[in-house]
């Protein structure tokens, strides 16, 4: 199989979600994917002790944990249960070694029509959290969702609205996760993203693609079948200082059906065309393995 | 059947879209809804002459024609062919009395990526059709689509958007309208809205709903089955200044299949309970036939 070239990419373990993790990292280590993100189902099952060894022994970095958040409890003692989640999260990206812990903020809560007080209780839940993870480590990643998600999956729907969330704290505790499926259509994307300089936790990458599948939360497609201008939003992405792993994510029922190595190739292909053009060249890059 | 209290609710024609439009109007008249937003297909069968006596005859007022727009063409040819039934549109708008023009930009042109390109052709277009929209006396309404939308159909994604395209004409050329639908989600809704006094040329309103459906163009839903704020949106608006009409328009296969009259039956009392609180008591109002 041809080695993967591209240093900074790196396979978010959902782009194939039906093969089991060990199959997914033996894939990855066999294609040169030298990175992983990895979702805490996966921990539920083999412990995160487990998976680390696993990764660890195959030569890849886990670069983020997916994922935290969801902090819609309408009760306290709900949204006490979420922090007490979102607290074991981060003690899972700690044990794994996630840099970076994503967190998808929740919709509205219940039969909820009170948008600004759902947004308030995500900033009192990342109060409540930006200490644990600060002290484990672990960044938290942010991350903005389309705003076709708003009602039911994020509250936080641009890129501006999550820096305004988190600017009051260090850029080394939180970050935003970028997301070019999410942030694509945004008319304020590079005036957003120049505010981002140091606070990119996260750079994740996949197409949008028409029509929308009949769950829209299925329609992120392989780089090369939508319309997003991977190369424009990359660069400014970089001219941020990000120097960070890119990681594929593609939810799509036609990819979950395909063999993890078939997807891994396409993926590789896809990095290869549209975002690696993008990139300084990978000789002059940093090894990821040390700073990525 | 109880009349219509509301005196600035008019039905979006596309919310009864299986009905002939003299049969909606009949319902709207019966029912006691003073104004009604046509779409271009119905003046396509019966003609702009035909359906202003019709309307007129039945003592309604029309409030918009829906719509113009789509300069989505790739080739100089598309481009003037696109002016040209924009021009044709305008012209129908003024032949049946539609103050308003409602323009949807279109998604990006062909296989293209270039989003600023699409959006810079949306302001060509603009300033091509101000000046024989001005002369026939039609104000264009911009509409920003939800971001879900962006591809394929809209370019022109939020209400700070659409107002900086539209800024260097006169607020009586052009103007936005503003679809709860497609802006609730908008961290910067109250802030835009706060921009646009004197720029509403129409408020429309619709619910969203979630899951979204199979096809997610058909996803509004009748106020109160989703999860907008319609109160505190409708008092932003209002407090722009727009004292116009409020069209409800709603695309769902379900709504479709209704009956006509008890549609508007349903969007009489979706508006009374989520719009009408918002809204100055109607002995206050003036007349709509005469300002609305």
């Amino acid at each position: 199989m041809a080695q993967n070239p591209h240093p900074r990419l790196s396979l978010n373990q959902a782009t194939t979600r039906s093969a089991p993790l060990a199959e997914v990292v033996r894939a990855c280590a066999g294609a040169g994917v030298r990175g992983i993100g990895v979702w805490r189902d996966s921990l539920a099952n083999a412990g995160p002790r487990r998976v680390r060894t696993l990764v660890d022994d195959s030569g890849l970095t886990v670069t983020s944990l997916c994922r935290g958040g969801f902090f819609t409890a309408t009760e306290a003692a709900g949204r006490a249960a979420a922090i007490a989640d979102n607290r074991a999260a981060i003690e899972e990206a700690a044990a794994i070694g996630a840099p970076e812990l994503v967190l998808v903020s929740g919709g509205l809560p219940g039969s909820s029509r009170d948008l600004p007080g759902a947004r308030s209780q995500v900033a009192d839940a990342l109060d409540a959290l930006v200490p644990y993870a600060r002290d484990a480590g672990v960044r938290l990643a942010v991350e903005p969702l389309h705003p076709m998600f708003c009602a039911d999956r994020s509250v936080v729907s641009t890129l501006a609205q999550a820096l305004s969330l988190i600017s009051d704290y260090p850029a080394t505790d939180v970050g935003v996760c970028v997301d070019t499926y999410h942030v694509w259509w945004d008319p304020d994307l590079r005036s957003s993203l120049d505010s981002l300089a140091g606070r990119i936790a996260l750079y994740q990458v996949a197409d949008w693609v028409v029509p929308l599948a009949a769950d829209a939360l299925l329609s992120r497609g392989h780089l090369g079948d939508g319309c997003i201008d991977f190369g424009s939003i990359t660069s400014a992405v970089l001219s941020t200082g990000y120097d960070g792993w890119i990681e594929v994510e593609i939810f799509r029922q036609e990819v979950w059906d395909a063999p993890a190595e078939q997807t891994i190739s396409r993926v590789i292909t896809g990095f290869g065309r549209l975002v690696a053009p993008a990139l300084p060249l990978p000789a002059a890059d940093p090894q990821p393995e040390e700073s990525p």
